[in-house]
């Protein structure tokens, strides 16, 4: 009989074989000295300061932790107040904070699309993957950002009831979805329309008030958004927002709200101080989106194969895993610290590096990074050294 | 055609007509002046003043927010301190920290059960419930507690590999899985056995070190604990605990670790910090077990329903889901929050109160909990108002 710590290292053999490992690299306080294009930060605030005393300070009024379920004891009133302020920042009627965005994910897809039909875009996170697994329902993989097979899948359904999921900006490849086309199919076919912003709050439209705002959809009740406040707020923890049916139904029915623990109050304090920040700002969102059009242009200049960046995500695709892995150390040598996704983050043969814009880069940031994806571009041109395997 | 808010409305509808509607209440951060016995906040750490500067310095070091994934920018070395610590606290070889208990779950259960056969107790927590439908596995549930009806199981299976899941503490009942039993029962058999101690730690075992240390299986490679940062430790996060193998496998392929942002450095800061206090305070677990014993006698004296608490739980059984919210009413008439179960949170007619115990609790404290759970006796043995329905 094989033991199970046997078929465990047997697995991880195959996954080593196939260029699969993953390593944690635990980083300094300054990223090791590194040029950050690698975190979700768009905004710089994980270390701004009125980020940081907020936190400060609503951890020393309401504890380090929450003590229990949003149901129980979690939810306190700085948990409201930053629902409110969500709310009313992206135009909805009303908000849900939970402990991560994953979960905020879990919930809003899995209740609100449960034993009916889902139709999920190919691209979506893995979050909302793992939510149409837990729905127990039927779920339709569209091609990335095709409206007209979504308009398709709703038509020829037999369930009662439907739920269109898509992310409004795509975490990899950094393209904005197309929400009208697809709000358009959801109404006319009786469909809720779920829309996950992680990437494009604080960063996509007016104020940073994200995708589904922009496009003119924030105060349509059949349109909910999940948020997550550990990127361009630079905290921790997720949201959904949407109307008072939507949020009852997650209060009563969520699973990963009812049996989770409340967000830490120190991330919720944290996140409304970057709500404050963003409302006094206005300029910050669109500069992150100018850096992001920079490192493309940059990027495309060198010749690699990059795409017009709609938020901050700026991808640099290389194909096989094992050069992308070799290109992401290149980056490294050069002192810029860049993302690195394979499979199963991306599709086969679609390994890349991901650079990530932040309001606050430099232009002399710029020269670095310059420097970095030139020899990425001459790695690319040189002999393969077993990448394909 | 009905609309997807009908829809909503419709079943929100017929919830409020079974009882079950649900609602937030923020609470001010001295629980509005109520005796908490609601929270899983055992040992009282979440407010203790060591913990929270831990938590504040953490973040002004650290930020935040952890800026993305763990295996992105959102490993710092304050995550692998954590990680060594938890890991050396509990005599585990290893350790791996997740933004919250369930999506730690979610990971240990669908990846390393993944494409097998999983053996869950009927007494789970919800998370491991949903981690067993992510794992695309065979899932057999057993009667509560009957190591029996594990290997019976085991034994006839058909799955190349398999895993036993149970809670080491049950999450509303408060009973001590037959750990040693069920590990006999996964070595015979060549299972996994997965313990998920987050009412454990901090509160069963020498110096809190869980149940898991208890039976004497701490140091056991096929063996799997996870730990939540979010009860006795006062903050917020959950953690995996296990061999080099099981940690290298959720690295590489869990996809809750993958795709969720790192912990906020606060939380990690402030779990620090309480194990440091746990490692100098042995008698603190202790103190709330002999006041979770006090509770239950208290109440059993009063004729009510409930169990011999192994940990700081304890349930009074009521049976119909509005008595059970009466009674939470009543008791906090009597200054004292406790939490209230209802289905699907407890199996159908076992709705209850779930006292929890502190390690602060004063002897003053229990004279007002004899107050509101004597109201609570009365209630039961007065006419019977629809509670039935």
């Amino acid at each position: 009989m094989t033991g199970p710590m046997d078929r465990l290292r047997a697995a991880t053999a195959r996954r080593e074989e196939a260029g699969l490992r993953r390593a944690l690299r635990p980083r300094t306080p300054d990223h090791d000295g590194l040029l950050d294009l690698a975190s979700n930060d768009y905004l710089g605030l994980s270390r701004d300061e009125r980020i940081v005393e907020a936190a400060v300070r609503a951890t020393r009024e309401w504890g380090a932790g929450s003590t229990g379920s949003r149901l129980v004891t979690g939810s306190t009133r700085l948990h409201a107040e930053l629902e409110d302020r969500l709310a009313a920042f992206a135009g909805a009627s009303g908000a849900l904070v939970f402990s991560s965005g994953y979960l905020a994910n879990l919930a809003a897809v899995a209740a609100l699309g449960r034993d009916g039909l889902i139709v999920s875009d190919a691209g979506n996170h893995a979050s909302i993957v793992d939510a149409c697994r837990l729905s127990r329902s039927r779920v339709v993989v569209t091609p990335h950002g095709d409206a007209e097979a979504v308009t398709k899948v709703l038509a020829e359904r037999h369930e009662e009831h439907a739920l269109v999921v898509t992310d409004a900006v795509f975490s990899v490849d950094g393209d904005v979805a197309p929400l009208r086309a697809l709000h358009e199919a959801a109404v006319r076919h009786g469909a809720l329309l779920v829309v996950d912003e992680a990437h494009a709050l604080g960063v996509v439209g007016d104020h940073g008030r994200g995708a589904t705002h922009a496009a003119g959809l924030a105060d349509r009740p059949d349109v909910v958004r999940t948020v997550t406040l550990s990127k361009s707020l630079g905290s921790q923890g997720g949201a959904v927002l949407g109307a008072p049916e939507v949020i009852g139904t997650l209060v009563d029915t969520g699973r990963s709200f009812i049996f989770d623990t409340g967000l830490a109050p120190g991330c919720a304090g944290a996140a409304l101080a970057a709500l404050d920040l963003l409302e006094a700002s206005p300029g910050l969102p669109a500069r992150a989106r100018e850096r992001a059009r920079e490192l493309a242009a940059l990027a495309r200049r060198l010749g690699l194969e990059t795409a017009d960046p709609a938020a901050a995500v700026v991808p640099v695709v290389l194909g096989p895993p094992r050069l992308a892995l070799e290109a992401a150390a290149l980056c490294a040598d050069h002192g810029v610290r860049v993302g690195c996704f394979r499979p199963p983050s991306v599709p086969q043969g679609r390994a890349c590096l991901r650079l990530t814009a932040r309001a606050d880069l430099r232009s002399d940031d710029l020269v670095v990074v310059r420097g970095a994806l030139t020899a990425v571009a001459e790695l690319t041109k040189g002999p393969s050294r077993g990448w394909d395997r």
